[in-house]
C-alpha cells in the first residue's frame, strides 16, 4: 500500500536451504539468492530485518526428521528468528517504526503475520539486538524452563550444561539470583573462567578434561538437585547418576548428539529416573507464548537491577549466515550468536 | 509383657537371604530357618503374620546395587510387606486384634514399630488379604501415581505395561473411571483377554506377539497421552516414540530388565522427551506415606461402588516363599501374588 519513507531497494537477499544436512548444516547446504520484494497484505507487517538469530535448533529444522516443527522446505528461505524495524504495518496494534521479533527467516526483508510475531516493542529500553537475544527465546527459555520445570529452592545445587552458552549463561545467573549454587559445564577452560567471573557460577568445569566428573563430585558431594541440560548424550548420563532424590531434569536441547539417524544408543536411564524419583521434562519455548510478555518483563527487571549480564557474538553481513551454524556447533562463539545485516 | 490369648508356638519360621542374586532371586538364594520368638518392646507391636506379599521390588532389595532402599543384609530375614493380626501392642493407637500392614518380612511373627507400619484397621471392610493387595502398596501406587503424575483428563489415551499385573490391573480401571481410553500391554493372550473382560481395558495386546506395535498404532492412531510403565526397556522405547505432545510417562518399575550390572544400553531417549515435551517421572510409593489414608479411602469407595475389581494369586505355606519371585518374574501369576501362612 503506502510507500516506505526511506529509499527502498528492489531486491531482497535470502539464504535458501538447498540440500539437507545429515548432521550440522554446512555452508554448501545453503545458497544466497535475490528475490523481489513483495508488499504486505492485510494482517501483515513489512519488516526491515536488522539482526538474524543463529540457534542450535536450526539444525533440527534443516534435516528431514520428525521434530517439534516441520522441516524447512528445500529451496525455501532458511527458517530463523530475527529482529527488525517495521516499515509498514497492516496488522492492528503494530506501527511503522516498532521493533519486532519473530520468524523473519535469514533474509533482508520479511512479511510477518500475527502467527510469526513473537514480541513487539515501541520504545526499546535496551539495544535492539537484545530483543533477539537476552529478551528473545534464549532469555525466555532460561526464565520459563528454569522457573517452571526446575522449580528452584534456595540452597539447591543446579548443574547447567553449555553453561557459557546463550541459554546457560542466563540460567547460571537466574540460579544465583534464586539463592541456588550454580555449577557449570562448558567446552573450554576459557569459557569455564567466564562462567565464574561473569555468569555467577560457583564452579565451572571444562567437560573436555579427563577428570571433570571427579571434580563435579567434589563440587557437589551431596548430588545435584536440578540439571538444566542443553546437550544430552554422555553428559546427561553422567548427570543423571549424580541426581539427588526428587531432582528435576530440564531438557532444553540435545546439542551433543550430532545425528539421530541412525538412532544412537547409550546407557538405559529409566532405573535412575525411578530409583531417584526424578522429574524429567522436555521444554520447547514455542509452547509458552502466553508467558512471553511476563518473561520479558522479569528479565528486563533483572537486567535493570544489574543481576543479569549477557554477551552477544555478532557477525556482520548476511554472507556470514551459511557458515554460522558450523561455527556455532564448533563452539567458536561466546554468547548469543547473531548476524547484523541492517 | 502380657501373654497372648492363644497358644503361642515357641518358634518363628523365617526366610533368610543367604546369597545375593545377580538377576531374579531363585530358591537357592534363600534358606528357611527357625528363630526364637522375641517379645515386643515399648513402641512396638507383636504381629502374627497372615499374608506375605511377593513384589517385583524385592529383586532390587536382594541385590547389592544402589537402589531406592538399602539391600537386605546377607543372613537376614528377606524384606517383605505383609498383613497380620496384632497379638500385643505397646504402640499407642493400635490394639491387639487390629489388622496391620507393614514391613513384616517373610516370617511367621514380626515386631513392628511405627516406622515399619504402613496402615492399620480395626474393622476390616474387605477380606484381610486385600490390605496387602488392592489396599496395599499396589493399589496406593496405582491411585497416587496415576492421579498425581499421570494427571488424566477425560478422553485421553492411556497405555499401561503389565496391564494384568498387581498395579496395572488397577490402573486400567482407574483410567476407565476417569473417562480415559485404557490400552494394555501384557505377556500372554489369556492375560490380554482378562484385561479387556475384567479390568476395563479397551484393547490389550500381548507384547510377545510380533505385531503388537502395529496393533498399538491401530488402537491409538493419534498417539498416547499417558504411559504408565512398569517394565522399562524396549517396550518403554516403543511407547516413548508414540507419545503425544505434552504426554506424561509414569515410571513405576523396570521389570523387563533382568540385571543392571553390567549397565544395559538402549536407544537414547532424550530427543523424544524434548521434541514431544514429555513429562517423565519416577514414582516410589514410600515417599507418599502422608497420602496413604486418603488413597485407601478412595480405593475402598471405588470397590464399594463396583468400579474396581481385583485378583489375588495366593499360595499357601511359607515354604512357597523362596520360589515365589522366580514364579512372579516368569509371569505365572494372575493378580497380586501373596503367600498365606496363617
Amino acid at each position: 500500500m503506502s510507500v516506505p519513507a526511506y529509499d527502498c531497494p528492489d531486491r531482497n537477499r535470502q539464504v535458501l536451504l538447498i540440500e539437507r544436512p545429515t548432521g550440522v548444516p554446512q555452508p554448501e547446504h545453503f545458497r544466497l539468492a535475490d528475490a523481489p520484494l513483495e508488499a504486505p497484505e492485510d494482517g501483515e507487517l513489512w519488516v526491515r530485518n536488522l539482526f538474524l538469530s543463529v540457534d542450535p535448533a536450526q539444525r533440527g529444522w534443516a534435516v528431514d526428521v520428525k521434530n517439534y516443527s516441520a522441516p524447512v522446505g528445500l529451496g525455501s528461505v532458511m527458517r530463523a528468528l530475527g529482529v527488525g524495524m517495521v516499515l509498514e504495518s497492516r496488522l492492528p496494534g503494530v506501527r511503522a517504526g516498532d521493533v519486532v521479533y519473530g520468524w523473519t527467516g535469514w533474509q533482508d526483508y520479511s512479511r510477518l503475520d500475527a502467527s510469526s510475531l513473537l514480541s513487539s516493542v515501541r520504545q526499546p529500553s535496551l539495544p535492539i539486538s537484545a530483543y533477539a537475544g537476552i529478551l528473545g527465546i534464549n532469555g525466555m527459555t532460561a526464565w520459563l524452563a528454569f522457573s517452571n520445570l526446575g522449580r528452584p529452592r534456595p540452597g539447591e545445587t543446579v548443574l547447567v550444561s553449555t553453561a557459557a552458552g546463550a541459554v546457560g549463561s542466563i540460567v547460571g545467573q537466574l540460579a544465583q539470583a534464586e539463592g541456588c549454587r550454580p555449577l557449570g559445564l562448558t567446552g573450554s577452560d576459557a569459557k569455564a573462567e567466564t562462567c565464574v567471573s561473569r555468569f555467577g557460577y560457583e564452579v565451572a568445569l571444562n567437560y573436555k578434561t579427563a577428570d571433570w566428573r571427579e571434580r563435579l563430585d567434589s563440587a557437589a558431594p551431596d548430588g545435584i538437585d536440578i540439571f538444566f541440560d542443553n546437550v544430552g548424550g554422555e553428559i546427561l548420563d553422567s548427570a543423571l547418576r549424580r541426581m539427588r532424590t526428587a531432582g528435576r531434569v530440564v531438557q532444553c536441547g540435545t546439542a551433543s548428539i550430532a545425528s539421530w539417524d541412525p538412532p544412537p544408543v547409550g546407557l538405559r536411564n529409566e532405573r535412575e529416573l525411578l530409583s531417584r524419583r526424578l522429574s524429567w521434562n522436555g521444554f520447547v519455548i514455542f509452547d509458552h507464548r502466553a508467558d512471553f510478555p511476563s518473561a520479558i518483563a522479569r528479565l528486563e527487571a533483572l537486567i535493570g537491577r544489574g543481576r543479569l549480564v549477557y554477551d552477544e557474538d555478532i557477525e556482520t553481513g548476511i554472507e556470514a549466515a551459511p557458515g554460522a551454524l558450523r561455527r556455532l556447533y564448533a563452539g567458536e562463539n561466546v554468547g548469543k550468536k547473531m548476524i547484523f545485516i541492517g
